[in-house]
């Protein structure tokens, strides 16, 4: 047999055209978003002033399973694009494990993760209805990079709202942003009425996430030519980076393989969902049924530990109300390294073929994943973002399964993103100053409790 | 006609499996290396106790045209190449040129630069003599990463006397080498003699690299068990990086093109002279007449402004001599935010090939450099190292005059790596306070002067 190639790469003729959308092979839909106001499902007409129309309408689309990529995104798709699949030969080997692993490695652009793929995608459909300003928010900076990015790409211009701690602990990833024409502004700021009225009722406050969304949607819908636009959660964004998945199916393809187990880390699931995306279509059509895991921090356990439930995307609760699996939209996650995934809650989608059994959760300390990520770095040669290092402690516990049973599974694993910008994780790591947080079962329970009251939810 | 690909991989199957040395089709050889006591070209004895023998038999030889890559190392290759061949498709178009534009991307790996293809080889080779532990020094860290990265993956120890600035100026550099298990030592320090001498003579340094040199160097001797690695300048470093070239000749046979113009910055040569190796052979050969640019920054210009003469390759003076263009030892360049290219001299080969002119060289002001850096990361989606972006200048020239003679030409570039450790440049560029240096005549002069006294040099 043929040695199996260290990376696996399509041709530029073999990428995805189209994107696939998951909803439309579940028989039970994820729940609908809920206006605050009226407690009734969101229009695109709600939609329409926060979001362009093309995204509103994916945003609410559960029925169409394939959507034509534009040709302006397969073209910057293809300035990065196709990522490829790449067999751990390394880690196996020393693992001593009969398991194939593969990772589709989504780290190799210089947002430096997978957001690009959505971030393409919003800013052409923007672009193609006339906008001209996006706004958005961004905590640890990747999302900002990407969007950053994208719109260098298509001429739009950006305001990034980056929480005033961020701003001031990363300026490189401000710098990065301002390389690429954008405005980065620390949330709060005198900017907008929300955010002056913060800074008059909290001098000195370093800012929070539901700040910056509050101000990046009040100067979005400040204006006709102005859009908001979000990395992660949405429905459209898991459409985008449905990408990923088609792209691993068709390597897998090529291999004459299939994976037996496909692992995603999960934080707001935009990554996690668009890896699966094929494979759980395969699963709900009842061709294959390959064993699916998310891999959550153990510091923000919103699957493992939280509660399937309508619930605010934003602490500043202006969003529309998503049922997911929540921790509250008032949990504040201790502060970890893998600010990637601290958020509250789930993907809808994630969030409904989990509560229906189809996919399973576990999760893991921060020190336990580092240890991960170290073995990782030195053996297959590539640095992981610490989000990325979920997936990949996931990825070991199941080939050291294998080991035990004797099993030759493949196992697919989500690479997303590179760590050059999370150094100060390593060195924390390295000079074992690294700490865990675990919540308690108090801790969680009260902020649970603060769930908004929604008519015919407990 | 077929649409060229954005980016051009070869197969595994196709990946070079042999080295190319570019002395061998040189009829008017470099001149040799002397040994600064005698004055007498240095023989394989006085080589052995620095490096490893059969590096230092790749130094020595000057005949042999083709040398077998191990398969350890090409397995390793394999890890992270081939590299992409890349069609600048979005700056053709801005540029209006009639030319194609291509660069050779080598910045995909968690080194961020080509200094990985040289620094796995110089590993695997001591590890095959029974070295255990290696010694470097490093400046900007691009070096003392990839090193780091090649010896956690053949576990060898490695010790990196970093300049005390630079250590101090970049702890992510230091945390990622300790990530792959490297020991980081500012340099001066009490770890070695002539450390010591330094410190007790000069209270409070912050170092230099030829300090740094000495330290490793004495470290490396002080055991059987232990060699001193270098990442450029040397021919064995050239010969390993023709890996960049080759891949290139291959890509462009794929699409059935070969450059009319080769461009690659230039610090100490190493990149360069892999980038141009085929195309110098083809040229040396008669068989075809690319136009080959060196490009090096105005702050610390060697071929453009300095002497072709034996000179000390480092500061320290305790290396051989090598005859190539150099601005003297003693020259020390301004503080620029291209570290990679602050290099005194000039690979020999590179050298020599200049002095018999057959390629050509240019420099550049760093914020010229920078304005293309960010035009090409804007436009292209890769944010380049500073070094890089010489040649991305360089490029952006010739096409320019493509487009004034209308001359559809074929323009290849080496994109040697990434700019994410360099954004405090990137940061000085776009807030307007980066400044030039440009060296007087008298600088110059001034170090040139005291160029060692070698029998049969003016």
């Amino acid at each position: 047999m043929t040695k199996i190639p260290n990376r696996i790469y399509l041709t530029e003729d073999e990428m995805p055209t189209r994107y696939y959308n998951l909803r439309a092979d579940m028989t039970d839909k994820p729940a609908p978003l809920l206006n605050p106001a009226t407690g009734q499902p969101v229009s695109l007409d709600d939609l329409k002033p926060i979001f362009c129309e093309a995204l509103a309408r994916q945003e609410l689309d559960d029925d169409t399973p394939y959507v034509d990529i534009p040709e302006p995104i397969r073209d910057f798709y293809k300035k990065y694009r196709p990522s490829p699949l790449c067999r751990a030969y390394s880690l196996e080997k020393y693992l001593d494990t009969p398991a194939k692993i593969y990772y589709k490695f989504e780290g190799n652009n210089t947002s430096g993760s997978h957001k690009l793929n959505s971030a393409v995608a919003q800013v052409y459909y923007a672009k193609e209805e006339g906008i001209s300003h996006l706004t958005t928010e961004t905590g640890a900076g990747q999302w900002g990079t990407a969007l950053a990015e994208a719109c260098a790409h298509f001429g739009i211009d950006l305001s990034v709202y980056m929480v005033k701690c961020s701003y001031e602990q990363k300026p490189f990833r401000k710098a990065i942003m301002e390389t690429f024409n954008s405005r980065v502004i620390p949330s709060p700021s005198e900017t907008t009425a929300v955010g002056r009225q913060i800074l008059a009722d909290h001098p000195g406050t370093t800012g929070s996430l539901g700040c910056a969304i509050a101000e990046a949607v009040e100067e979005a819908t400040s204006s006709n030519n102005s859009r908001y636009v979000l990395g992660s959660v949405l429905n459209q964004v898991v459409l985008h980076q449905s990408i990923i998945g088609l792209e691993c199916e068709k390597a897998f393809a090529k291999i004459d393989d299939y994976p037996d187990t496909v692992i995603g880390c999960a934080g707001g699931g935009s990554n996690l969902g668009g890896l699966i995306a094929p494979f759980m279509r395969d699963k709900l059509q009842g061709k294959y049924n390959p064993d699916i895991l998310a891999v959550e921090p153990a510091s923000c356990p919103s699957m493992t530990r939280g509660k399937y439930a309508y619930d605010f995307c934003d602490t500043g609760e202006i969003t529309p109300l998503a049922k997911m699996y929540t921790l509250g939209a008032g949990y504040i996650p201790a502060a970890s390294h893998a600010g990637g995934l601290r958020f509250h809650g789930m993907s809808p989608i994630v969030s409904k073929l989990y509560d229906d059994g189809f996919l399973r959760a576990k999760s893991y300390k921060q020190t336990d994943i580092f240890e991960a990520a170290v073995l990782f770095a030195r053996l297959e040669t590539i640095l992981p973002a610490p989000e990325s290092a979920h997936a990949i402690k996931g990825a070991i516990d199941e080939a050291l399964a294998c080991k035990e049973s004797g099993e030759a599974k493949t196992i697919l694993f989500g690479l997303t993103g590179t760590g050059y910008f999370d150094m100060t994780a390593y060195a924390a790591y390295t000079n074992q100053t690294m700490t865990d947080y675990l919540p308690t079962d108090a801790e969680l329970a009260e902020a649970l409790d603060r769930l908004p009251v929604v008519p015919g939810q407990d």
